[in-house]
């Protein structure tokens, strides 16, 4: 409940038009939908401007689809479900009503309902990615920012073994609003990017490699320590996070 | 060198204002002073929109006095030096030439060259500490973000045990264009900020705590974790990052 | 045996009743019964004011169902197995004579004999989890705690990205005589809960989250550095242990 | 603001006996001192039912008189400072006013004004230290405890590698209501003690030990781990916090 | 060679009994059978008073076939195959030849072929186990002791969380030559018999376990950690490991 | 683009043989194939002086044949294929055009296209393994330096338990031009060989062992820190980079 | 107190000599010296054979004087104190009564009252140290072997690196009772000794090295991955442990 | 002893010039100095053609003199002292004999007696540091190739924050024999130098950062999981170790 709500509930009590106790009862309500399992949170629309996401792994699709529903209901007509394996998401698919309009993207193991909007950010978010074995990483990341509502560009396999690979696109990185540096083993993509770019650099550590590499623990540290500045860093696989947050930072003064 | 400089340099050799050989020299010049100990930048500015900033640790006194005057020298105005201490940072001031204008941020432990501009971001840079001990980091993000042009506004002390501190600044939060959440200990600041937030928040951990605290892991660890979108994280103790991050996304669009 | 009845039995070796030999014999007796692979512990209900509890994980459906009549053969009534896959569980009723009640709860993944008793505690038990991915383990909490003796209420899905959604529950937060709070991630649940309760707080962080969430050891360290004073921690996803020890806070001066 | 409170708010602005802005500023009033360093929360009292305590470590000796100051001047009559170096101890002391009452525990190193209460708690906490070296912690268990209204007994140098010196005391063991358990190196003592006592055991590890004891890390792991129910743990060296939720239990239903 | 057989040689040499260049041969050749995969170690025997033992995991069973034949080719009657599964050793079987008195310890998850000797040591080797999900490893320790030379003694389930299980057998722990303690979870098991026993203890941390168990590391390290004098630690599940030592402790002196 | 070639260009550019703006666009030109999913670099050879690799892990069969027609293509006639399982080197025979040349290493999971050159390095490779189940490792280094040129001699389970078998061959270790030693377990055999060869040694730790040795870290940390000189190491089960690196090193001056 | 004495005491009760009363109290009394700060166990020379040893870490000089008076006027008259820095020990020394032969071994970093008593070991205990920073763990081995009642045979810098210095000393080796091997940095002593033993080898990791050696942790993992059997391992640093096992296996039988 | 050398020995008995005994002596024999507290290898440089170097840290100044003056006093003319303090260094000038010829090098720590000899390798080797706080190491490792014979180029303050300062050196980076390439942070020179040379690069992870750079673990993993083939990886500061690597790079075939 904003500020300005709660002035004007306290009018009505004010004026009688509701009673104390009513009032009571409406502050403490709570937009959420009660499911036992889950309590969906129907305002964060309101409170963050963005919508409700599922994150998938852990939740049976019965969870899944019934938290869809119950979104769909309050009359979410977009939703993202992270981390949604291909079986479960046919299951998901199955439990939905007809023409829930659901789709199912493997690269990225993401379940959508709903298309994405016009782009309506500053400029471009430029999601760049080491190698081919990043892919599933780094198209979460860009999926997620376009349907969150920016135009997005993807450069793959550009790692810093071939410098050269990555130079050629100097231009794109000079001209985006925000960039996502996906990158596993050494995760060093991070630390060249935030070298070129002048703008906001999410740096993505994937479980890319082997040995050392301890499940993209490396990657993480590498980027957490980059030499270059603008570069901050979220968890690793955590493509959802860094588009998300590329998205935020693309819609700065809108 | 931008492509644009490319091209007007390869008209030069077609017109034969300059020959080839001078051309490829031209090319290969790099924009850059040879210390022998240190080789300063003079075209970050150009290439990243902001000027360079010196990493203190690990560096002389002559070392940064050096790099400093030569850095003036190329007509830079603004230099931060991170990561200061007092004994050396007076070491520094002895070392410049008078009326350098060097100043000294004791709490966040950086010396300044130069005062900050006027703020020209998109709106204001929310710096949240947890608690008091925090307050090195969180200064050092503010003061970082106030040189490189952002308005400022500071906010300490409202760590989550005492959830009530933090929320009764939500209205600072939602109005925030990027939000600096500096904690040490556990670091639920970020969480709890990051589900209130509509902009992006840059976690700063710090080292404060003791035991498992692990010198920050703790902290670093519970933020890339959040189950908040829209948080991503620096490394522990970087508050220079956090306010350069922030600063960047303060400048979106401009 | 009890320094009243070693005094008792030194006073019939006294008065002849019985041998110095003998008494030797019973001081040494211990009250276990010995199955080779196993040492069922009978004194444990007077020595701890609890029953036994089997713990089922490395042990197979013949050793628990061996122990389990054992224990029943010595009139225990009420027997809890823990973490017992589903399978598993079907092999030991399988074993079980006819009608030793024993039924299978899924989520909290137990094995249970005989039905929970009279709540004869001093309060409630609250049991609150993050998300719908924690119910697993909140609810080995929960009926842990209601077979043991206590009356429990569960709150789940209030993860503090959504923190209305917690302080919802501000009435039942101060009014329990125990909390489990059960997270995964970054376990930021238990500060907020820790700021906002009068009571002790048990944190059972749990292995929900991926990347650097390294199976629950980040919401461990988190709770464990929990800037709020009240909060003790138990092993990642150790419901059990959580919910006997809220059992046992809740029957204090009982 | 409890919402006992919120409705007799409510009530006035319907008489009219207020108005609507004057009862929107009060819910907003946060119940804190705002020093600018620091924002002392004056309704923890009453709303967890334990007074303020400071945590030493990272303040400056200014800081923490500052904030007892702001203490005392609302009233709270009895201040805990945990973490306090003898050094800083003095300062401190020199800066409070004449007359303050300020005491120093040196091996505890706790700063103390304001004496203990009587204790009205349901029994006795044990504190329980494994080797000569834990008692540093011990002590910080054990005042912490007494000074917020419990009744402690303390038994020290009572490690497993000697058993018999431990179960010399079986008696106090059975009649505790909550019992501290300090341990460095293996701690092995927390489950010793854990499957003797009837009670909640608070493990506490310390950071003694060297090489492999990690600085607190064996015993932290090694407590977490313990086969014995109803143990729960800490963080390394954190007494304060054992012998505060070991107060609690203690109050339990009073 | 031993130098006593150098001499020899030598002597050989200066009568011209052989040549320089045959000495050099015999000097260089070297006690081993090339099978190209490996290279089995025949005078072990010799060199340490033990035959060669063949660790199972990452062998073929081909391989482990191949290696048990070229070493009953040279005459070894008794040969232990370590950390080999049921699958594998039943292909191993049926690549030795007939009446090669394989067996296989399904537990201990060994295989064995040849009898146990007669026992020859000094006294006995005590067998610890804490509870009956250790059985695996100490089986394996039981197994590799009585294959070797030792008369063993087996008590299992006597972990620490019920003290007076283990105090029940004082008498075993005192007159044992050498003690193997297998526990895992926390491995408390060690510290309390290292401070009973008389005799060197070999522990041996188990993988049993959960969460902050981290597959055997938290017995491990507190078992390294142990206060009682006259512990000594395996690597973890190493029963072969604890059992060869400790019945080269019961042979000293034979 | 050479130095070299950047001034014969804008000669060309000078004489008006072309344009400025087809200079801007060689100059900008990547020798790159543009597959989507991944960026073959056809000028590795010319840059390092040996053929692009492909790492079969994370990549599909279709794209590991992909990016193998396209190296075919241009004229690249031996392609190695790293991390292959036998499935996936199926599935990619299948779907090369026929007469490829494809062949599968089993023990060193590798896929291969075109035969070994001729050895033309200065000396011999020589690969040493410590024990039978590293062999996995061994054959990739020692295969890895055959394609590339290199004369290899491989002696495997020669590790440090039996000295003698490893001294048996120190002719071999003597005479080596760069050595690859191949270890898991506690990695030893590096430390023994760097003290004994006059020539580079390349170290694997390879992920064999159990318990403590951590999927190979302890190997890795073991050889790290090996107190003998000339010793560098490579990641776990790294033995294609060991190979590539002896290679290298055999080449020198070449 | 042994079965026998309980026998005995329970027939006085039977014949009279004694009450039920006494008999209760003298089987409760504990033969431990309470000094509130340290419980001295005076029984653990009956009980294990082996006197007190004052552990001097975390003690004060004070309270390390107090628990050597305590044990001299209880009769014993030898006693080790480990850990002592070289200023606590000149402290220590002017605590304790003129006379009490207290002198102080640098190297080892031991205090120690009373002479070493006639080697009456099977043999020879025998210390091995890879290098000349080694030392200081070493001679505590050796120092404490010594004092507990063995010959100790030392020899050292003895590393891998150049393992014909160790091989030098085979005879010694092949002779030893038992074997201490103290080694930092990669550990690798440990596995060729214990290759070359029979005897059983205890091995000590040091905290000698740097970098990835982390203080020692290093080389306790590649002690414990040996691949030689017959080797168990002791806490980083603890010559003490290492010394006080070794004495112990060279008194088997005896 | 080389195998041609125990032929003639053996020659030698056969034709009675020595007798067995003797020659057994002479075998047994090992080219050592024994001085104590260590055991100089005076035929190192004949086994691996290079001289001995003293690891000065844990060794006392007297220690080190000592060990200097026996190699001196074996004709040993250049001895290298790594890892030496200012402190000591001049304690160590002191002791030495006049006219030694000692020398300190204070950025690399090291002392130097004797001058490098005329370089006599292939080509040069090539020494990259990433920041001006590298240097320590980076000089460490310089020194060290020129101490053994190589001709080294250095360039310094190259890292990829700036990648434009790095490629201003490919010229060098092709043409070098070997290259040390020297980095803390996150390391990512290695690979970005890997992907442009074509010789091999030892890679030395340095101890500078911050936070959750863990003092070089970054770093070191960071450079074990290079995506770029051909790097290999020596521990943290070692820049020792890796000039050492370049200078037996530098004279294969030599």
């Amino acid at each position: 409940m904003e500020r300005s709500e709660l002035k004007a509930l306290l009018e009505q009590v004010r004026t009688g038009a509701i009673s104390a106790d009513e009032a009571v009862d409406q502050i403490g309500e709570e937009p959420l939908v009660e499911l036992g399992y889950a309590t969906p949170d129907l305002h964060r629309g309101i409170r963050q401007g963005v919508s409700e996401v599922i994150y998938g792994a852990g939740k049976t699709a019965a969870q899944i689809a019934g938290i869809s529903e119950a979104l769909l209901a309050h009359g979410q007509g977009r939703i993202l479900i992270t981390r949604l394996g291909q079986e479960k998401a046919e299951a998901v698919r199955g439990l939905l009503p007809e023409g829930s309009g659901f789709r199912y993207e493997e690269t990225a193991r993401m379940g959508i309902i709903g298309s994405a909007p016009e782009p309506d950010g500053v400029g471009v978010v430029l999601v760049l990615a080491a190698g081919t074995s990043d892919l599933y990483c780094a198209e979460e990341a860009a999926i997620t920012a376009e349907m969150l509502g920016s135009q997005v560009k993807r450069i793959y396999d550009v790692g810093v073994a071939g410098i050269h690979r990555l130079l050629a696109h100097t231009d794109d990185i000079q001209h985006a609003t925000a960039i996502v540096a996906v990158a596993g083993m050494e995760g060093a993509l991070a630390s060249v990017v935030g070298g070129l770019a002048p703008c906001p650099v999410i740096a993505v550590p994937t479980s890319v490699g082997y040995g050392a590499s301890f499940g993209g623990v490396t990657a993480l540290l590498s980027m957490l320590n980059s030499c270059a500045s603008g570069v901050s860093v979220v968890n690793i696989d955590n493509g959802f996070g860094a588009g998300y947050q590329a998205n935020l930072i693309n819609h700065v003064g809108k």
